[in-house]
């Protein structure tokens, strides 16, 4: 398997790439990869390059980028907000919803979000490595925590928010309740206009959000509030299942 | 919160129902529960009651089944089939599969399976937790692993196995390529009869099916190979993402 990694600078057939002293540490100490070494590079923006190594030192490296193998490709515009949850279920919402195709990952505070402190720079760089195993030719950017309220004010109107209400405590019973509004996610995004090209999914935390929190989505004409079965999903369940869908529905998935 | 817990025996209004050792500590001494206080319980066939602890002591204890909350409703006849992978995305699978509401779970041993030893104790107590958690009435089975070829010499014809052609060498490239003959899955699963009651999915070995295994798979009638996007997933991404497509389309989250 060639190892296949995302660098930020400039990516052209004949020019030598930077790498950095991690990546350099990687392919050295790791996967054991020398000079002359294949590689393959994407920065996001250039497609895909296939390149040879030219060294690998403790500061640093630097690879010979030699051949385009892929053109860049337009990637769905669809975000995921997300409550943040614990390091476990967070580090597999981050990883999952790269393989899933999301272009930006937004942490949102909430009424019962139980907050750990956050490293962003650690989503980051999972964010980076699941783009790298995936094959994919971006990284979803990843956020500065908000809080919900500060996210539906600065909403760009265009932008449809699916809502995933679940463990809504005034709809759905405790245990194996049923929504009493909030209808069928893959049925309510086929029957919205798939021709909308900007998206983005919003997942609660492990509570539920709260009453106030619920009315202030459901009062907004750009949220479509749907649901994900009747049973109550974890927030990383919710999350790549949610992700799922759209992709199968309005996205990627629908190529064969 | 009231603790929700699975047992074994009958489940009656008005009978006892034993608690295990586990069960009782638990109660007692994670969550600080005593005699009187509220539990739900549920066996997989008489729904759930509502019910009181009598005692938690070190050996065991009991809680006396006041009121059934919920009957016992069917479940889809869902089947999940995976290679066995590393600890963690194994368990992660087996947690998610059940909040996915899969009825019994079969590791498969392929021919690219790095297969560590399985706890199958380990897996089926990782069920119950996620059946208690998730509302469900039900926790799914866990099977011994078995070989791809034994578990195809033995397949039921009137199940359709839907086969997740993911990493297969030889049709896809090794980063970001597109398969030649799967189909998208949910295009698939709608285009087949939605009567059709029983079902399973596969999901592949980390390193994908060998051409051999592929080529075994897509003999056989009840084979369904569908594809979960360009993209390289994980195994536990492919198996929650096929379930949530799977349930979306076919399953329980129709209702609203």
């Amino acid at each position: 398997m060639i190892p296949r990694l995302y660098i930020d600078g400039p990516l052209k057939e004949g020019a030598a790439a930077p790498l950095s002293a991690a990546q350099a540490h990687y392919l050295k100490n790791v996967l054991r990869r020398e000079a002359g070494d294949d590689v393959l590079l994407f920065n996001g923006r250039d497609g895909e390059c296939a390149a040879k190594i030219i060294e690998v030192k403790k500061k640093g490296g630097a690879a010979l980028a030699k051949t385009q193998t892929r053109t860049q490709e337009t990637q769905p515009d669809l975000h995921l907000l997300f409550a943040p949850v614990k390091r476990g279920p967070l580090e597999t919402i981050v990883q999952k919803a790269t393989e899933l195709g999301a272009a930006r990952l937004s942490p949102i505070v909430t009424e019962r979000t139980v907050a750990p402190k956050i490293n962003i720079e650690r989503l980051r760089a999972i964010a980076v490595e699941a783009a790298e195993q995936c094959g994919r030719l971006t990284v979803p950017s990843v956020d500065e925590p908000i809080k919900l309220a500060a996210a539906l004010d600065t909403w760009a109107s265009d932008r449809r928010l699916v809502y995933c209400d679940e463990a809504g405590d005034d709809e759905k019973k405790q245990w194996g309740g049923r929504q009493g509004r909030a209808a069928p996610m893959l049925e309510t995004l086929k029957s919205l206009n798939s021709n909308a090209d900007k998206w983005a999914i919003l997942i609660g935390p492990e509570g539920g959000f709260a009453p106030a929190e619920r009315a202030a989505l459901r009062a907004r004409a750009f949220v479509v509030p749907v649901t994900l079965g009747p049973l109550i999903l974890r927030a990383d369940t919710a999350a790549i299942a949610a992700l799922a869908l759209w992709q199968a529905a309005l996205g990627d998935w629908r190529r064969s």
